[in-house]
């Protein structure tokens, strides 16, 4: 048995839906389904989900709404007509509005009961278009699916509780159809998880069912080894493990939501990302463990965006509790930071620049200076960051010399390497101008 | 004004005092000359310190201590005879040793009196015999040169005043011998700095008198690029920078005790490393700062004993405060690490593995697991380290490259790199039985 979960482009329009119908019944095994709200039709469309807290919005502040309910009723009613379904379906999703708007509890609360009509629809319009092409189908609430959760709006955390109730959901009969992105609290409220939280309620399914495989259903054939803004056509990754997506996705792969696939990993269910548009295509697998290739390096990820803060201090080594006392003051200071590397005399700290203001810079420094005595503290703004990654890699002789070279090739100087902390990655710091250089000259290295 | 300070083996018989006089003669800007106690004359010889602390232990203890006594004056008069310097100085010297077994006060402050002999004889008789040789110098002791320290016993601790005290010393005629290894608390107690302190008096000296150069000298010709033992007849170091001497000290060049440079170091004094045996050699200059020259590697240090510590889970850099909370248990356990990197799902904990039992082991590991809940714990023993030392060569495209190189052709596994946090500095981790090949194939890469 497998969880099925379709993305926001997925269900966006009755051709899209059409596509879901076909590779649902193009496998058996396909028995749990998971669906997002409808998304984009075309690059400057508006998603379901922004219509309807557009709409609460309005609702809430007492302003005229009446314009976006009509609106996101004419997403659905296009979708129901195309379709050809049974029109009644309009009106059970007005109520359905006119019901969320009328929650009681805080803002939080009544915005999540908004929210989550969009998944909510797309489930019950994908379960009356599978019954009409004759597939046993039933939309199933995530309330009667047992998806139990805690009472935080907007940031729903899974109760453990539910993984049983969903066990159960293997014993029923035919297709079921799960809205993603909401569960309900104990006390019956409905909460929903953070943005892009359907994947989420694809795993927590995949999870909670034992399901042979979570297929994750987008708009991409599958994951590619690089950036292909910077690469034309690079190489498709077959097969990642958890480890390897957790880092590339650190640098820039936007391949899942971080703690979407907690569930999923827990229970070492494959994951396989797939294209709604071209179901034949293998996609890419993530799996817990693969067996070491000789090939060892997965994919290159970038990005930008670090700062480097330096500060040298002779005999620093001798000096206990210097790193805290460093580390103390950017925690004073509201920095969290990424790394810390540690040489003899010297420390560099690496952060993430976006909250570092320069009057943020003056404050750090002045403090370093005054409070641990240093003899040099410099900063260093528009540090990139390049992961290499790949499963044993780091037990590959080589490895860590071709990637270096690569960069001397490219004429780019390596201001930072991280190799050793991770069992899967290497990490690289750069100037981000230099970024598109080094990033094609390890492409070369690696997969050409 | 140049200070020049005498190792123990340059004064260990009157052969070599006969070189250090000539040396002496041979720059009239050799104005300060510190002297060490008589060292060792022969490979399985002992020297003059470990003589006295034999016999103030045995004194001490209420032993019989009149072989040690006659051992220690038997060295000197050696000395003293060959030279043919008057023999009054025998007696002088062991009214000394009679009068410190009897100083009042703790065991350790008794211990110190007794230790301190071997430099002022040193000193007394190299003044008595350069005034032989018509080189008009005094003996000057450390409490007259105004060397003013802490009283703890075998680690004092200099005072800032002595500085400006010691400044006055320019305004003396003729040369001054000073032993080293101690100086006088503000009570008048004998206090000695730690083992090696001759070092430091040289240093202070050096500092106070704001010396233009501070010789070092030793039985070497300079410091060589790598270990002699691993690579033959290996480049000399003509220059180094402080900060790349720390580098490859941590390392394992014993290049200078480690605190010894820092009076030095605070006055940016040059320091020279030259050999008594062999004064025409350049030597070694240790400095505060140099030109950047192309060849930017300037040596490579390696060191074993170390071990690393790796835990990985799943969006641990989700989890606040995870590296604080894994390197207290280091702390609380008695453990002091040496550096931290930290991956995305992963730290590793790099750390001397001298007082890692494996009892000690067992509980850290458990710790971890319980504590920290982590997906894997492992430890790897029998890591050494490898630092290839240079300034500017953080800056320089294409270092990192040829070092990562020289390991594969080496058929080297890096287990670890660490640049960036250092500027004067790659640090490699790897199998502590691949460092002869690894040190050979970098030495090839960068000197060859």
């Amino acid at each position: 048995m497998n969880v099925a979960k379709f993305g926001g482009s997925s269900v966006a329009n009755a051709e899209q839906l059409r596509k879901v119908g076909d590779i649902i019944k193009s496998d058996p095994k396909r028995k749990f389904i998971v669906v997002s709200a409808p998304g984009k039709r075309f690059k400057d469309d508006t998603k379901v989900t922004d219509m309807l807290i557009q709409l609460g919005t309005a609702y809430h502040n007492q302003q005229s709404y009446n314009d976006f309910l009509v609106a996101v009723l004419a997403r659905f009613k296009e979708i129901i007509n195309d379709l050809g379904l049974d029109s009644s379906l309009i009106g059970e999703i007005e109520n359905n509005i006119n019901a969320a708007l009328r929650v009681e509890g805080t803002l939080e609360s009544k915005m999540d009961a908004i929210k989550a009509i969009g998944e909510d629809s797309s489930a019950k319009i994908l379960s009356a278009y599978l019954n009409q092409n004759n597939i046993p189908a039933q939309y199933l609430n995530p309330k009667d699916a047992g998806i139990l959760v805690s009472d935080e709006p907007g940031n729903a955390q899974i109760l453990p509780e539910s993984f049983e109730l969903l066990y159960k959901l293997r014993e029923k009969n035919g297709i079921l159809v799960i809205p993603g992105f909401f569960g309900y609290s104990k006390t019956g409220n409905l909460v929903t998880f953070s943005r892009g939280g359907s994947d989420i309620t694809g795993s927590i399914v995949a999870a909670g069912v034992k399901a042979a495989l979570y297929e994750n259903f987008t708009d991409v054939d599958s994951v590619y080894s690089v950036n292909p803004n910077i690469v034309d056509n690079p190489k498709e990754i077959t097969t990642l493990t958890y480890k390897e997506m957790r880092e590339l996705s650190y640098a820039g792969f936007s391949v899942f939501h971080d703690e979407a696939l907690i569930p999923a990993f827990r229970e070492k269910i494959p994951v396989c990302i797939k294209n709604t548009n071209n179901p034949d295509a293998p996609g890419t697998f993530i799996v817990a463990e693969k067996e070491t290739s000789e090939k060892c390096v997965v994919g290159i990820a970038s990005d930008t965006g670090f700062c480097s803060l330096y500060v040298s201090k002779y005999l620093m080594n001798r000096e206990v509790g210097f790193g805290r006392r460093l580390l103390n003051i950017f925690e004073d200071e509201g920095i969290s930071f990424e790394h810390a590397p540690s040489g003899i005399d010297d420390m560099s700290v690496i952060f993430r620049v976006n909250k570092f203001t320069k009057d943020k810079e003056k404050i750090v420094v002045e403090r370093i200076k005054n409070e641990l005595k240093v003899d040099t503290v410099s900063i260093h703004r528009d540090l990139a960051v390049i992961m290499v990654v790949g499963e044993g890699l780091v037990n590959t002789v080589g490895v860590a010399g071709k990637a270096a070279s690569a960069f001397s090739k490219a004429n780019v100087n390596i201001e930072m390497i991280n190799q050793g902390s991770s069992e899967v990655s290497m990490m690289f710091g750069i100037k981000d101008t230099d970024i598109d250089a080094a990033i094609r000259s390890l492409y070369q290295t690696f997969f050409e």
